[in-house]
């Protein structure tokens, strides 16, 4: 095979197929796939299923913490996840620039098959495009995701009442920070937070206390998701600054760059937002899990002012915390 | 709004969220999209589902017959149909290259939702990306969709036989030849194909004939979908020409051009491998259906030569139709 990627990868012929079979099919081994049918045919996994898409763009598509294929899977994951969740099945779309590297290409597809079973999801059906040198940016990757969700389980921002606990699942700001320094160059030694959060969803969820809503942080950071929980809850959501888990590498960063840690990018953390009197609970359901060992209440809701963000800062001046204008770090995921 | 795509527009920000609310939600007009939350969460719509994804990287966006919309409801309505399901939900992400006109985005939204109610499948996800001017080309779409497999079906090329029919439900080139005719500025009066297979493929499955099969052959067209069928089903496609519907213009453009029909992508055809005895009710099926109006018999399984398609030509000479090897037309869909 050639080791570079060539337009006729995408035709449908033979180096299709080799591409498909020796790199894709190869790495992510699995019954349905091999099938090389248009579509993955199965028993529909359980009653009610979650469903959910995202395109990834991430620029580098390497990264310290992970790479394009491991944010992929981990961000269906994710999604689902937060969607009390457990994912399935999982379909693998690629955009290849032509002259991308095969080496690169089958890094990626070796750290999509790694993650996917880690998480014990199937990557079941797929599709490989390939567009001129100069009409995409080595590839772009899509991935979307069927799950189960845990029986009884009904989450949304419009269940948020005055008075919940507002809970994050560690240190914010990381895979942003990561992109942000690697892009330029910069020596801080900061790692993507990538990881796959449904084994830590499920631990908050078989609790059984009120969890209202839970969201997985990234494109547009806290600040966004608290910002859209506010909205559909019509209510206020108060965060303080103290609380907020940040790693030192992360806040001296952002000071010396002018970024504020509340909108970088996570990519392996879960915000949620619940009952008070299930919180003890909760806390001690995430801390037992890796991934949730910093988990710490950061605030609550409130009746007003509605629709808004508001920060209590280290200073213990209160600021409204705005929606994200302008485009912040593009191609963060 | 502006009325072009700008980085912001990708960050997860305000001006996300005004692209996201006033031209996809708006356009697709789904309850569950309208939430706007991470996933889409649904009683599983069967027993046996469907799951399928492909990427439309089609240029130009725009072209006779269609537009970069369409063909994606129209390619994941097909990928489920030749399983032998109908397709419910469906997700729709999209990759934006900064600098698109939002007038266009707002035609292909509203394109994809007329497809999209035509076919009773319900857009209940989504994601959108923004990529710098010069790393995409205007827009990417990926839709991955979800469908019901018809009770008591099973498909696969593995089960074709010597003497089973080959059948296509009608004229083969028109998609390809409408695209490369449109690129050229030629002035050759051909339209896509473009169109939804799944109430055809109802048609022919509700016949209860012994159906082995079913493709649409898009990239790589007739010859590719032969070629992989013989190679699974582990015997030989013998196909003879004049029995193939082409148009005369599209046969006419191909003499002039260069190019071989059989190669050319199709967007709204089916071709099927089925028993002998039962072709004449899954013939009078289709051309009930006006989008199987000229489907014809075109050849036959037979034992060998294995793994090859053989092609008896207008002159009676037979010829093997060999798989794709180089790009012939990239990015066809």
């Amino acid at each position: 095979m050639e080791d570079r990627i060539l337009l006729a990868h995408g035709s449908g012929g033979k180096l299709s197929h080799s591409l498909i079979e020796e790199v894709f099919v190869k790495s992510f081994d699995d019954a349905l796939l091999a099938r090389m049918d248009d579509q993955a045919v199965f028993l529909s996994p359980g009653a009610m299923l979650a469903f959910t898409t995202d395109s990834y763009v991430i620029s580098p598509i390497f990264f310290p913490g992970g790479d394009i294929g491991k944010l992929a899977v981990c961000g269906t994951v994710n999604d689902l996840a937060v969607g009390g969740a457990l994912p399935v099945y999982m379909s693998a779309s690629f955009i290849i620039e032509e002259g991308a590297p095969l080496d690169d290409i089958r890094r990626i597809a070796g750290s999509m098959a790694k993650t996917a079973r880690e998480c014990g999801v199937r990557i079941v059906t797929g599709d490989t495009k390939v567009v001129e040198r100069g009409k995409g940016d080595t590839v772009f990757i899509n991935t979307s995701g069927i799950g189960v969700v845990r029986d009884g389980v009904e989450l949304s921002p419009s269940f948020i009442r005055p008075g919940d606990a507002i809970i994050i699942s560690g240190t914010v700001g990381d895979h942003g920070m990561a992109i942000l320094t690697k892009r330029g160059g910069l020596e801080i030694p900061v790692e993507s937070d990538c990881a796959p959060l449904h084994i830590l969803a499920a631990d908050i969820l078989s609790t059984g206390a009120g969890v209202k809503a839970m969201r997985d942080p990234t494109r547009g950071g806290l600040a966004t998701v608290l910002n859209e929980f506010a909205d559909t809850a019509d209510c206020s959501m108060h965060i303080v600054e103290t609380l907020i888990p940040v790693r030192d590498e992360v806040r001296g960063a952002c000071e010396i760059l002018g970024f504020d840690p509340l909108y970088l990018a996570n990519e392996g953390k879960l915000v949620l937002v619940a009952e008070r009197q299930g919180t003890d609970e909760i806390l001690a359901a995430m801390r037992k899990n890796p991934l949730g060992r910093n988990a710490a209440i950061i605030g609550y809701a409130a009746e007003g002012p509605k629709k808004k963000v508001i920060l209590t800062t280290a200073m213990g001046n209160r600021r409204i915390v705005e929606k994200l204008s302008g485009e912040q770090l593009p191609r963060i995921c």
